[in-house]
């Protein structure tokens, strides 16, 4: 098992170092065998460096170059020398190793897919042969850039007097939104720990310690039914600080995004980021995490259509509900094939119909023309502005969904006009703000927190508590790049009573809250701070930088959407003795 | 909830601040009134600082002042004065607050507990009133040490090329040694996953996978039944390298020892680390683990006393046994009482007796003196050096329980005589190599791994694998600081075949072999690299480093003996509806 170790890594000679006799290490990306010269290509993470055996000297050698194949673990030796046909794309491509002595220190099978950045391969092989899709450069790169973005989350939070400080990962299941995964207690049969889905009442417990500032790259755990950009376990930047209001918080995230910026791309973002509140985010882009790097803005027409004649207008307006249409501008030319085919999509975010109204020509084209008096459209045209050749889609619906339902229509024409494809490598960062503390669950039957049960109230809201819950706006704030929300936080409640009286208006009972959160309560009475956070999403923010749309290429042992670990087989069947160890049994085999 | 913020945390104000108007946050420490004066220490992270209320001619302050109490959080506003009674205790001492506004931020119920270092409580109400125990200076120091600890690791490894990849938290079940936490799943019912008892197998794929250093700061998981040095979770420094040896691995382990004691301890520690065999580790200091910073060696005096008529001697040597003893250097004046306290203790490891040999006032004097001839008595003199004043613990037994119950003995003699308080503060660091691979489980009736089933026999006794697995030695090696290990690793097998022998001598089938570690082994077909790590205890370097022997103050959140988190009451029951989801019901329930 002795080898020759390596003097230099594969990414690292250059023309200073020719004449110096090298041994290198790596595996074998490619050979080429052109008789009298057989050329290999050597790979580790840091690079390439091309071997020459020049055959007609060496036949030992020559025999053992042509054994190797496709991904063997060579050790090579020889002279550095000026390649003749220097390779401008690699740094190491000035130079080539003539070789004097080659060693196979292990041999590799036929891969099943090449190891390379293009890949027909489906995903399952890949995740399949993880090991084998890791050494693709691509993920190496990605993965990479994941370890640049620890080192620099590290030093800035260092150099801010932030200490990391490690939060359980086995805690108590205090089930609030997702489902918690849970792990049987074998010492304490019958019970159950769970992993957390935040380590927020821990972080909130450390202010409440006076340790002032928190910060910790947190894996944090939720049993969903998955989505194609969730996975079960997914890493998040945790912060939480002491003595703060909501500005200290942005302020000190936005250091952050610059210096993730900066070092990782050479991008410098300005700062203090843009902040729009979220009834701004909702009423003009239809999302409470808007694309702001393109307009296309809605607009509340109800005022002009009300009386139309038109019934589905009318009676949405009647209900409270809203009249509200995006300009699509340029798009008049969208077929009746076209319109029919975003009318599809809306209906897929719950839109019962879709009018439109076309400027073509210099005139107006709309599928509920019979309505629209000369009066009306000219209203409507000065509210949107509507230009030759703009096309307005107009949905009627309840405020939200209505907005919600143009936000996507919003996205799906930028994306068909090419407008986001123009985007790539543009980042926009900004806040929304001032969300409601609480939403009605009709379902339920009672307020859920817009956030989490813990975020504090605007001060001049706080009366509203009582008498109009639904109109508190919360000390909340959410940063989007791109139109993906990367993070969230809030500051937090610090009074116990304004505590209880929020799980009172979530119809948590006193016994309920105590047995979930009493430890919570209990350190509010002892001398909390005022404090706030925010948890950024990490998988996420690598995303961004790597310009990658699928979480699993910036996570080195991902999990399918069903929660599977193809490589290693896990979730997998326990033996019998271990279950019973735990006192738990499987329900089907009752 | 508005409060005026700080200017300045409770540790940085000098006298260099002198005339400064400045606003202080933080927790009340202690009041005292003096009539004329109150004084308040206020506390942060940070530090102290002295305010002082002149009653005189303030009653509505005063009044306020009078209000508060121990662990009230406040807003203190004043002129920065020079200290008439200055503190040299304290950084701050130099100066004191005269206050001209204070505000109550937060009031506190008084504390079951005083917040001060030196503490009567009882653990348990410490444990409960976590955030109230983490107030005390002594354990936030320890805290501030731990993130002190993480920002040397990080930069360490950065700087020397490692990369930070994280393994995930929800793994395969493998449970090899100690038990798995595991995790059922809802999306794939009657599966589970397993808690990590180490990222072992992901980071040896990774360095299949080519990235060939890796680092991670780890939680690790084992449910044991808890001993008072261990956690359910704990944490490791995890470290992986590619074409190495085992000198590459304690090189770069050394360095890391040396950047944390400097850092932390301001202490030099010389490397490279002394390198003690195994064999010379137990049959020395009787542990593979020994405290080197005294001697107190042990000595094998078998050949002496053989045949010396003493049936246990006689029998232990005749079958395969060996008489070893300690040299208790100065402690023939042990009475018979200690004498007979030592041979109970001796009795906790397993010994069956104990005999002994003083040499006082120039006589022998022993439990077996009869059996002892002048020619035998002068041959052990000289081999355990025994002088005036020595007393000799004699043990015969089995070899590996012989020396451990002398290893036992040794720490016992060094801790009754004051050696070990004498040697506070000071550190040893060595190494421990050439471990056997295997070790004979004779109730399993099976050879187990001394380190795990993955560690490369050494090159020279591969041949012995096949006929004498006892005597092959492994490139395995543990560090040593003052009689602890610290941590433990090895080069791995990177050969399938040597692999698949290795696990055939632990007595796994192939299928079993397969099905657990599978994806280990079809990995090793497509090109390994030879590659080795180690794993460090984070907890047990911390707890060094802070110079404390209970692992739960370097813990922030840390779980009881019997796996209770006190202050939020994890491990707890769950709603049956989140069990029918994941498909289990409880035993005792069925």
């Amino acid at each position: 098992m002795h080898f020759y170790k390596r003097t230099h890594n594969c990414g690292e000679l250059r023309i200073s170092d020719v004449g110096r006799k090298v041994t290198l290490n790596g595996w074998v990306a490619t050979v080429r065998d052109m008789g009298k010269l057989i050329f290999i290509d050597l790979r580790d993470r840091y690079g390439i460096t091309q071997l020459v055996v020049l055959s007609e000297n060496n036949p030992e050698l020559t025999q053992k170059a042509r054994e190797v194949k496709s991904e063997f673990v060579i050790t090579a030796t020889g002279l550095v020398r000026v390649r003749e046909n220097k390779n401008p794309k690699l740094p190491t491509g000035d130079i080539e190793i003539v070789m004097e002595d080659l060693e196979i220190i292990n041999k590799a099978e036929l891969p099943p897919f090449e190891i390379v950045n293009e890949l027909e391969a489906n995903e399952e092989i890949r995740l399949k042969y993880r090991f084998l899709d890791l050494r693709r450069p691509i993920l190496q790169k990605n993965l990479l850039i994941r370890n640049e973005c620890y080192q620099i989350i590290h030093d800035y939070f260092h150099t801010n007097q932030f200490i990391e400080i490690e939060t359980p990962i086995m805690m108590k299941s205090t089930p609030e939104g997702a489902r918690d995964f849970l792990v049987p207690s074998r010492i304490n049969k019958g019970k159950f720990y769970a992993l957390p889905q935040s380590p927020q009442l821990y972080k909130q417990i450390l202010m409440i310690s006076g340790f002032d500032r928190y910060v910790q790259i947190a894996k944090c755990f939720r049993d969903e039914d998955l989505r194609s950009d969730r996975q079960p376990e997914f890493t998040q930047i945790d912060l939480e600080m002491s003595f703060v209001d909501d500005n200290d918080i942005m302020s000190i995230s936005e250091g952050l995004f610059v210096a993730l910026w900066d070092k990782i791309l050479g991008i410098k973002i300005d700062t203090p980021f843009q902040r729009m509140s979220y009834y701004e985010a909702m009423t003009k882009y239809g999302s409470d995490k808007p694309d702001i790097r393109f307009s296309l803005e809605l607009s509340d027409i109800s005022k002009y259509v009300a009386n139309s004649g038109f019934n589905v207008f009318d009676n949405t307006i009647a209900n409270s509900g809203i009249v509200a249409c995006i300009n699509a501008k340029g798009c008049a030319g969208f077929s009746r094939k076209d319109i029919d085919s975003l009318t599809d999509y809306a209906k897929k975010y719950g839109a019962k119909g879709l009018a439109w109204m076309k400027f073509i020509n210099g005139e107006i084209n709309s599928s509920i023309a019979k309505f629209l008096t000369e009066s009306i459209i000219e209203k409507i045209k000065i509210e949107v502005k509507l230009e030759e050749g703009d096309l307005l889609l107009i949905v009627a619906d309840e405020w939200t969904k209505c907005y919600s339902i143009l936000g996507a229509l919003r996205l799906e024409i930028a994306h068909r006009t090419g407008i986001l494809e123009k985007l790539r490598n543009k980042y926009s960062f900004h806040w929304v703000v001032d969300f409601p503390l609480l939403e009605y669950d009709t379902e339920a039957g009672r307020y859920v927190a817009m956030h989490h049960p813990f975020t504090s109230p605007k001060d001049e809201d706080i009366p509203l508590l009582d008498i109009n819950p639904l109109k508190v706006r919360a000390k909340a704030y959410d940063i989007i790049i791109n139109g993906a929300e990367i993070g969230g936080g809030s500051i937090r409640i610090h009074d116990q009573e304004i505590q209880s009286k929020m799980f009172k208006l979530l119809g948590l009972s006193q016994e309920e809250a105590m047995s979930k959160f009493g430890f919570l309560l209990n350190a509010l009475k002892y001398g909390a701070p005022p404090h706030g956070g925010i948890a950024l999403g990490l998988d996420r923010i690598v995303m961004t930088l790597t310009g990658t749309d699928n979480i699993r290429d910036v996570i080195a042992f991902p999990k399918t959407t069903s929660g599977l670990s193809l490589m290693d087989g896990a979730p997998s069947k326990v033996d019998q003795t271990q279950l019973n160890d735990l006192g738990i049994r499987l329900l089907n085999e009752s």
